[in-house]
């Protein structure tokens, strides 16, 4: 039998001991559970940037229990406090903890959504004291260790709906009379901007792979190609592709998009053939 | 029974393959082993960051074989030379292995201290031919591999003396007549100012959480919070906290303490309640 | 017996999920497999880089499945395609996995060289869809999860001659009238030059450990030192050193050599006894 898995994505960076903490806690309180390090460079406090990053890479991971931290408001109260939750998807044997602030709520969905949660808190598994800022340390590891140790759910946590889930708010792309409305979900270190279309809302606005199109940005038109990679536009050239996870996006070509077209997170842009 | 293990702690960072080059040597001597890395982000040749990560780290480590590699006289003789150590704690199993230039210094203390010393500078076990500058890969990862695969600590090295390690000198919190004096130890990749003071230390100077207080820093003086957590003042507002590894702190909610302040590490501020 | 090994280099770098995808891929196609990171700090696209750091870094690991991906042209097709490969070496049980593209030359070199390739583009171990971009995921990791399971060679791919596996040109350092001509094959992020000068060359320019030396670089002459250590030479001094993997290679102590001397890679520098 293999060992159980425990995957592990946060924006706790590298220059701190803080990811490497959590190992040590995973492997002192489930010391045969094997950790996979999705990444640790979630930029810091981007709920939206890591839910899709966990979204995209969960597929790929074995399945057990997926800790996954990106926590701005760790210590908060009233209004502001969020649950810390464990939580099992409907199609695979796959548990994610972590902070319920909508961080988890894209990949939840892409495993046929949530069946069962529980808010760990207040877990019997905590660490203690519980420090104020350090709750992947003192909630997550421990509870997400428990879990790959084979604690029941019901053990680590109190019964909570899952309708009581957070979820996450994204743009979303529309089809319009001047062509396809998207907008820049999120920007990539490179300078792709990913946005929020689906192939077949591309197809619906007449964009075609090997065709040419405009892109309207920041009040100026931009000629792309859709590209199947970025070798097939010259150095310099802007092309809409479709990413490896599947979703549309743009990139210049050993270039920034973002730079070129002066597009942030979240703004508008128009897509329509050429 | 569990896999030995071995955890690290490096200035290696993560641009270059010197940390994966002493993964590598510790998985072929000893196969066995788990390896956890801690951090390799410690900033290039600072000690005492090192050291500070190290202490407040290896309590959540199991125990195990503590490898910690920040080195900046590597290969330096005469007067600049220090040993390659390895020490066995007083309190618990662990075993740390390193340079004796103060990096270890204060996890030794936090358990209970040395009581058992090696120097491995000239280990049977070290790699040949030895280079001048890789001495994590040299005689470092090996010692450590060949404590993890049970080879008793007489073996690694020749015996020293424990009173002979060399100790780490930090700058000393005091209370005077006109407020608490502390120090910035360190301050992290955000801007936030690790102090040397301790609880007692605040209590004493009448400061207590959710009360206001002054801070005076680079002759100018700042109001701020005692707070529990970033979220309990606005946006660019002071706050002192206790961090996570229970070391008062200043910070800068969504800001930097550092900047706001302008302090540099060693730099002395006053802190007193308003 | 120890668990199979599949160590992995990359430029994916730390700011994104792509290595923790492909760590996902090699755990659940492999779950006995023991992954070791060499390092995803190679500078994005620069294929003589990576070579260089595996060639330095392969011998300290355990033999098994060496899996390495640095590929600018990845999903290019005509002239710009390259093949991906499995390749055995002769001289130990290694077997060497990535893109065809000059990136495992030097590996292979050091290890007697190839003796057995296959080309995997169409493994029937890959994942479908083949994406265009991320043939880490798709291609690479599942077939060196595959060898590492036990899979022959000849299973993963179809034969090819090792004889078409793409070399790397590297400039050539050489003895003139003047001096020793060498060259800057790579910068580290210390702002270190390391030269293309082996240690037989320097002795033949009458370079010599403790001898000084002057460097002519962008038309300008710098005294130098050939030392063991940095610490041999001041603070802001220039020294000729052999680094750890015993390349020649030219430092400031405390500093930039590339500043310093103003050189970018690939630059001739004339090195003569002074």
């Amino acid at each position: 039998m293999s060992a159980p898995v425990v995957t592990f994505l946060s924006d706790y960076g590298y220059g701190d001991e803080f990811a490497g903490v959590c190992r040590g806690v995973l492997a002192s309180r489930c010391p045969q559970a094997r950790i996979i390090d999705m990444t640790h460079g979630v930029p810091r406090h981007d709920v939206r940037a890591g839910a899709l990053m966990l979204r995209s890479a969960l597929a790929f991971m074995p399945a057990g229990i997926h800790l996954a931290v990106v926590d701005p408001t760790v210590g908060a109260t009233g209004e502001d406090a969020r649950r810390a939750v464990a939580v099992l998807v409907a199609e695979q044997d796959r548990v994610l903890v972590g902070p319920d602030n909508g961080l988890l709520a894209l990949a939840l969905a892409r495993f046929g959504g949530p069946i069962e949660a529980v808010d760990v808190g207040r877990s019997p598994y905590r660490l203690e004291p519980l420090s104020a800022t350090f709750h992947g340390r003192d909630i997550f590891a421990p509870v997400a260790a428990a879990l790959a140790g084979g604690a029941p759910l019901a053990d680590v946590g109190e019964p909570m709906p899952v309708e009581d889930l957070r979820g996450l708010e994204l743009p979303e792309a529309h089809l319009g009379p001047d062509g396809l409305l998207v907008h820049a979900l999120t920007l990539d270190r490179f300078g792709n901007v990913i946005l929020d279309a689906e192939h077949h809302q591309l197809s619906a606005a007449d964009l075609r792979l090997g065709s040419t199109l405009s892109v309207r940005a920041a009040g100026r038109e931009h000629p792309a190609r859709y590209a199947g990679t970025f070798a097939d536009v010259p150095p310099g050239g802007l092309l809409l592709y479709e990413d490896a996870q599947r979703m549309a996006a743009l990139a210049v070509n050993r270039g920034s998009a973002a730079e070129t077209l002066g597009v942030a997170r979240d703004d508008a842009l128009l897509l329509r053939p050429r």
